[in-house]
């Protein structure tokens, strides 16, 4: 057997940055990561070692966390870089990263979008307009579902939204077969847990906002909406997408709403489903009248989707559940991983 | 000031029973309340306090259960019997009830539904068809700011369904100005507390079920259904009303989807909101962009309503939140006792 | 009936400043508080209205929040300050507020403690260190349970801390009675909700820590212990104060365990509770082997108390319950209020 | 390398099981389990697969539940059975099965207590008391930490109790180092995530009763207490062990309280630790002042150790953690099996 992937994982302190070290600590095809600390993060400049900041990984021979340095990689051998950093902080560093050679990873907001109008909402300022467009065309979105065929040769692969991640795998079959009366509209009502809000304390993130509370919001504004009509091939006003806050620490729930073109029946509706994901390891299709909860996808790679067809055979209610941690962010960058190396889409992540 | 009014609870040991108890005991017009055990009710038989089952309530000179007896509430100048019992309860007692000159505010869902193919997911099983047929005809349905013209004089009033109050004050007035394109369909995706299932411990309630977790439940086939398309004149297929169970214990959060007719600015749609509910002492209108969250309304008696229009002018987004246990259900029925004897809406209410 | 009282409300904008405000705008004999913000207090600067900050106190008018002006105060007759400001912010401002004939009630640590060596720990800066001294010898330590011969006639009361007065009320008993082994050491295992550790985001109240989550804190350092062996007069060493932070938003229990000088029963035990609380409107003694729960005092000014005792008659367990926001902060602050002015302790509390 | 080990897990569906279960299915050195479903066990006889009561198992080829029948045992060549029963089901077939052959661990309260007096609130009905009596004689009691010279040669290994594993570990190197003061009492003041309470809904499992709440119980009657003080010597009277109720799915922190008998130093009381678990996989110490969290030990089999030593150097308050469904069941049972079979402790665990 040959030398095992080096890797390494800047923004290792976040909660995707943690879980991502995990699973490839995990990893039997990849080495210890080393852990980045970017320029200007506080915390890690402080701490000199992930389990200062996260006791949970304490004793076991240490996480040291470095700063960020182009040559130490290169003489390390890392090949594969992750980015799990704030969306403008991979806008600036990826172009380097690929400069130096590295394949990247990034599982920011930074290069998900093709179109400059859904881009708008993210604000990015590019020092170099010109390697920013090129790499914006040039990144492929990393949904393995969807573009297995594109991700194997990608140097750049766009790690998608959680919440993207849980609507778009749930209406691409159905879309594809055409069935969807796309012009009455399709809505989403989409439930996250609190990590997909950030490790930055807020007054929102505080316990006591959350918890006995749910809320929606960026109803109609939300960055994830892009990413699911491009992905989708929606028009923006063919799509109401509206977030909102659970008091939990981790999972989505995304009740999704379809008027069909034509009468249909449960079996058929399923059948749509086992199609499009025949031999995909990672989504879970559940019969009906069985549908997911957000238990049953946690601390999972799984996407797990259900439906509930009324009984005109037109109306159609879509379950689906992810992890916002794993598949919605670190598992999907990990399968994403496995397809970049041409191994098995489950390695690292029973 | 004259005697205060004689009351009595039937089915006190319900979630929803103690807390009308509560209200009860405070409310300034009312005298202590008697708390009526119904037969074969497991728990009171073997209780002879409300305080040995809610040791929330203890210290307070204490709040004797005793069994339901029409002779001993004639005696004691009852006038007024809440029912807070299963359906089936209210079904077969209330002719009894009003037989010997009671009035009634049933909070189950006995009574809330004329139409007999709303009613069939109940399963009614009346022992005289006749009088139950009449009864359903003659009860009134319990949303206050719906029907205060005939709340006052009514004899039994049928406490609307939690879920239901939040789905039908948030539409009410934009279904009344006509705004509303019902071809289009309308989507009420509704997230409740545990305490909304009830206080019978069952695998679904169990800690561990809901701690962590959210799921969807009864799509397409909530009793409350029915009430909600008859309240607001729809005809069930220009309605889904997607129930979940979140991990808190209570409160009600509805995000419902509209079309409008015609192009519309959020300040026409506030209009709506603030005409209808004008002297309205219970809801609240939120102005965009704040929308209402469970915590502002709970242990409240208040129905929070706000909204999201989207850029187009035709698509909106409405937020509705009660505490379930109080708009949803104690509070509402206190609210209607007041209509009930002339006092104000807000009696006892703060 | 005469004018009701004119109170204000410094720093009304914490979790302990939106209950007190509640708790007065709802109390029969005084008058719509006056909101205070304080200088430097970056919220309310920006916030014209206590509304804008809570939304769940909306609808009533409004709660408009001024900053706090000496001359202002006198010409509306405020004749009682509320300090519920951080405890640097009340050591500086209160022997302002005193001299201007105010009477004063402090939510914060700033005048608890007599002994120096209690109050190392906060630290205190005195710009005046004889007035400060002169007040701190003044002021009344305001548990009413224990202090009410002299609460009635101060001008400043130090409001206790939550903790403290869960632990204190459960231990003054015993220790009057003489039963408790102090030697052996008595050692308090408390717990509290989220909203003890104040509004201020940071790491600790993130809701991603707290949540699935228990920790203990600030062990044998926190600064309630001053004010346990103050009041109880025990020394430092025969006290071990361990506080935990809850996965709940509020509510606090602590578990106390003391041994006995001699062999005592159940029925001994909850004679000294009965006795030494008799008339005590709030305080409530659980008969064994009832115990209370954070629940039952949740949303009331009750403290419970509760034991279980060994079956060799020597050890004891206590169990003591507050919400921290009501007993153990703005009731406990309004019960101070109704002796101050000669009121029945339970006005403005049901 | 030859052939996987043959393990039944007897008992699967219950919160322990299904973890044991999830936990084998990973094993690299054993076989896919059987699933046993015992006598009477009402969702088992229903269900056929143990992902129709966990769907979030479901996607992964089955997991089919069948009845437990000692010659199928026999020809599948089952060489282990895990117990994850109730106490007195596995009293009764565990002499069966080890007349059967079979080696046992058994995760239930059975065979961990050596002297009467400790068994009686068990209650247990042996059928045949000679048998029972050899058996609990023989049955080693599965600490590893504590007893891996016994536990490779056992025939039935009685794995811990979750409370009495977190207490045992805490206070073992300091019982042997001597430095304990004994005759002034030991106290754990424990607290345990609802799982700890069994899978069976009832009053007190119930979401709403849960929740926002924290409730001491089995004050001075607990039965883990028995195992704490047999493996620990100590008589009963030199223990106060009080089991809390978390608003938690799972996880155990216990707050330990001990008196020195002489001064020591904060470095002395860490060597004992490190002394005692130096080897010791799945227990971390923490170094003072970090201090166990119940999130840092979660979804592993860590038992984690800290403490904080008064100024005196004399009072000592321990902190431990474990998962209650790993290394206070499961996890505990795998580590005890790879004692069994000669494999690295944490085989099975990452």
């Amino acid at each position: 057997m040959g030398a095992k992937l080096k890797t390494a994982v800047l923004g290792a302190t976040g909660y995707s940055g943690v879980e991502l070290t995990r699973l490839l600590l995990r990893h039997p095809l990849v080495d210890k990561p080393m852990l980045l600390s970017r320029p200007a993060e506080k915390e890690t400049t402080e701490a000199a070692n992930l389990a200062d900041i996260f006791p949970a990984l304490s004793g076991n021979g240490g996480y040291p966390l470095q700063p960020l340095s182009w040559s130490t990689l290169k003489e390390q051998g890392v090949e594969l870089l992750f980015f799990a950093t704030p969306h403008q902080a991979s806008r600036s560093l990826v172009p380097e990263a690929l400069s130096h050679g590295l394949r990247v990873v990034d599982l920011s907001g930074a290069w998900r979008l093709k179109q400059e109008q859904n881009r708008a909402v993210y604000g990015f300022k590019d020092s170099d307009a010109a390697t920013a467009a090129e790499l914006t065309k040039k990144a492929v979105y990393g949904l393995p579902e969807l573009n297995s065929d594109q991700i194997p040769s990608a140097s750049l692969v766009a790690n998608p939204g959680c919440y993207a991640t849980s609507v778009i795998l749930a209406l691409a079959p159905l879309l594809k077969a055409g069935i969807v009366d796309r012009e009455r509209g399709i809505i989403s009502d989409s439930k996250s847990g609190v990590s997909g809000a950030g490790k930055e304390p807020n007054a929102r993130t505080h316990f006591v906002s959350v918890a006995d509370n749910l809320s929606a919001y960026a109803v109609f504004g939300h960055r994830h909406m892009g990413e699911i009509v491009e992905q989708l091939h929606l028009s923006a006003s063919e799509l109401i997408f509206t977030p909102h806050l659970l008091p939990i620490p981790r999972g989505i729930l995304s009740t999704i709403y379809v008027h069909l073109n034509s009468v249909t029946t449960p079996a058929e509706v399923e059948s749509y489903f086992r199609e499009f994901y025949a031999g995909k390891r990672w989504v879970r299709v559940f019969a009906t009248p069985r549908l997911p909860e957000i238990q049953f996808s946690l601390n999972t790679n799984y996407c797990d989707l259900g439906f509930c067809l009324a009984e005109d055979g037109r109306r159609l209610v879509l379950v689906s559940c992810v992890d916002n941690l794993l598949k919605g962010a670190a598992g999907q960058a990990v399968q994403n991983m496995n397809l970049m190396y041409g191994w098995g889409e489950e390695e690292g992540l029973h």
